[in-house]
């Protein structure tokens, strides 16, 4: 592919200029919070809104009920994907813990040939959506045009809930709508070796509330007698796993479906094992299902826990009454085709039957989302994947996560699109930390993986 | 018993005159909690010191750190007996709600030639530590003295917690201690029948905390693989009890005897029923051990409650938390010769065997006391049931409380004492609330009743 080289050369060549233009952006304190802030806000849209007309976007800046996007369009062949990045940032407090000023961006010299970008933003996410723009750039100086239909939309308030960004996504949908989304606000799985997220866990919220008698009742004349409702409650949420760490909600596992071996073997050669997961937060052994992996049980099998819980007096001192009633809220995570809303209804059979006749339970659904999951053998992933390699000491590895990303449930329950997550990060970028950086290598080899992916999906 | 006989016909034609003492003592107005009535409940204390020496006592008021306390001694033959009731009152808050002046006391005319006492501290405990006061009047006025060596002990800070007792019985041991005492601030089963409480329940108070990881966790990245506390909590607290209601702590029914068969078919015959207990609460169906009576279950059974439950993220909303600990507060009402502190080292026990090896557990001693429990058969109680029946148009019922008094353990540990817990107040005196009342009826047969027990222990 000459014309690939000659992009990836362009990208080379052209590493310098790309460092300025990303620092032009982190000199702009987007921080989305802090109200004192907007203008500079609307200031960043602009200049993304200016640098992808330079490149032949048609981008505008659009308002919202918050801060603005930035959409822009190229036309082109073969597929159409939408990138999505944010050009907001978090706040700098600590300010007295930085060792170099988070709105003027430098090279830092680690050593080793090694190089940092510092700044606020440099990795989340400014850093991160260059990575991609410069990518873009160098197709455009190379060839005239992008190899495929490229939509790129940028929020400016990922750091505070995206208030405005569902909205937006209803009202633009037939806009917006690509084949897929490439989402890049995620990690490398370390210096060397990229990532690709296949799978984002889903979630079920709701909240119990058991009510047994009347009043609270004073434990001298009651106790032994009334039903306790703590005492219920901590029979049904106790009852929610088994000895071996499974889930007994009849049905529970409906939907789930077990991890290829293959991908499975990749994840044990990671060597993130229990010892060193469970290590550092003071834990040493896995507390859910037997005989699964640390990183099969958060990234590929669904949980339930208890998140809060609270009944009866819990001040200082003792006092001996049995309450009225007692709560609690208890999330799902959930996997593959797992239904969030019939996880919530296998959950409340499950509760009422533990309820005693005389007794009653009351649910507050808090909400739920399906779990994302791309087929490992996609060919998106595996295009990505391949695009990686070619590109990367060590081969791209398809890692899950445990959370979620709520931009990508969006995409996928709004506009019907899978996302391709993919990004340059590093665990140790400190986002949302003094001293932020992002390494010199993730946004030069970042730029070379996103021209190779671009030239591997106008091939699909 | 001729002499007997002269004393109750002599209470029965002086009545007049002793409602008139006991109004003299009501009209004072000895709020024990409300430092305003500061010197009222000091007058009220002189008040009966003179009442007491009036009828031959060497009584005196004795000053504490609180309101002082009244003690009064009168030599006699036979068996010593400490009787103890307390002067102070609750305030009368609401005071719109009195019908009549809470510190004005009345007899008021219910019909059917039934007359109530209407006044605050009519019931609790004026009127019954009068009722005795009286009986004793009689006997001096008859016979010239008493048949057996009485002393009285009257507090002022029976309503604010007692905060003086403890000290002044552990400084004046000696000059208390008697072969048993008379506690007369209970109630009767109904107008018609007297009630002897043989057994007070005891108390274990703990509070439990697990802790699991270091920092509290985001679910999504930690759910599944890292201990939950409230989990662990959930699981140790659910384990407490069986299926069939029992405690599941081995050795926790040490100590615990079964109830006497005939006292048990009297507790059946007292008509209070699950349906009756429990429909006032809005329950219907015995939590406890299966097989037993609600009478036995909170009389005479020993139980494990949760009292309040704490972890995670309980305020308005969701929050994705494992938290890094969870506590509860645990009690436990026990029976006959259980042992307070083996009980908290089988729950300790019982807790630390369902924690993970990576996780902890802290407890916390909140105190406890034993139960106090009289053998049916004893002669005391014996005796003053058979006094009791002789007067009473039913037979007098031996029941239990599943409470704790706490002047009853004090008596115990301090002094080595048993106590008679027999009183002449009704379900429905409204002792503590508005229109306080006292049935004549208690107040007159009372001293009759009192007359009778010692003149029956007298002959023990």
């Amino acid at each position: 592919m000459p014309e690939l080289d000659a992009v990836l050369s362009k990208i080379d060549s052209n590493l310098d200029q790309s460092i300025e233009n990303l620092f032009a952006l982190l000199r702009i304190k987007s921080i989305s919070t802090d109200p004192g802030y907007k203008s500079d806000c609307r200031k960043a849209a602009e200049w993304l809104a200016a640098d992808l007309q330079s490149i032949g976007f048609d981008a505008t800046v659009r308002d919202t009920g918050g801060h603005p996007m930035v959409v822009g369009h190229h036309q082109g062949d073969g597929p159409h994907v939408l990138f999505y990045g944010h050009y907001d940032v978090q706040p700098v407090d600590p300010i007295e813990l930085w060792e170099t000023d988070p709105f003027e961006p430098g090279l830092v010299d680690m050593g080793g040939g090694r190089k940092v970008i510092a700044a606020r933003g440099a990795c989340d996410d400014k850093g991160q959506l260059m990575t991609f723009v410069e990518a873009c750039r160098a197709y455009k100086a190379v060839l005239g045009t992008l190899p495929c239909r490229v939509t790129i939309l940028f929020e400016g308030e990922e750091e505070t809930g995206s208030p405005s960004l569902k909205p937006f996504l209803e009202a633009n949908a037939g806009e917006l709508k690509a084949d897929f989304a490439l989402v890049c606000d995620t990690n490398m799985w370390d210096r060397q070796t990229p990532a690709i997220s296949a799978g984002l866990r889903g979630l079920t919220e709701e909240e119990i509330i058991v009510k047994a008698a009347n009043r609270d009742l004073h434990s001298g004349y009651y106790g032994g007698v009334a039903a306790n409702p703590i005492h219920i409650l901590a029979k049904a949420l106790a009852d929610l796993h088994d000895a071996d760490g499974s889930i007994t909600i009849p049905g529970f596992y409906d939907g789930v479906e077990e991890t290829p071996p293959d991908v499975l073997a990749t994840w044990d050669g990671l060597g993130r094992t229990a010892q060193s997961v469970l290590g550092e937060i003071g834990l040493s052994v896995p507390s859910g299902e037997k005989g699964r992996s640390v990183l099969e049980l958060t990234w590929a099998r669904p949980t339930a826990e208890v998140n809060g819980i609270h009944g009866g007096y819990t001040g200082t001192g003792f006092k001996t009454v049995i309450p009225a009633q007692a709560s609690a809220k208890v999330s799902f995570r959930l996997v593959h085709s797992q239904d969030p809303e019939k996880i919530r209804a296998g959950f409340r059979a499950f509760v009422k039957e533990r309820i005693p006749g005389d007794c009653s339970v009351e649910f507050i659904n808090h909400g739920g989302s399906p779990a994302i999951q791309l087929p490992y053998d996609s060919p998106l992933l595996q295009t990505a994947r391949k695009a990686l390699n070619d590109e990367w000491p060590k081969p791209a590895v398809m890692i899950a996560m445990g959370g979620s990303i709520p931009i990508v449930g969006d995409f996928q329950s709004l506009l019907g699109m899978d996302s391709l997550l993919a990004g340059f990060g590093l665990a140790d970028d400190r986002i949302h930390s003094p001293n932020e950086k992002y390494e010199l290598s993730s946004f030069h080899k970042g730029q070379r993986s996103w021209a190779r992916i671009l030239a591997a999906i106008s091939q699909q």
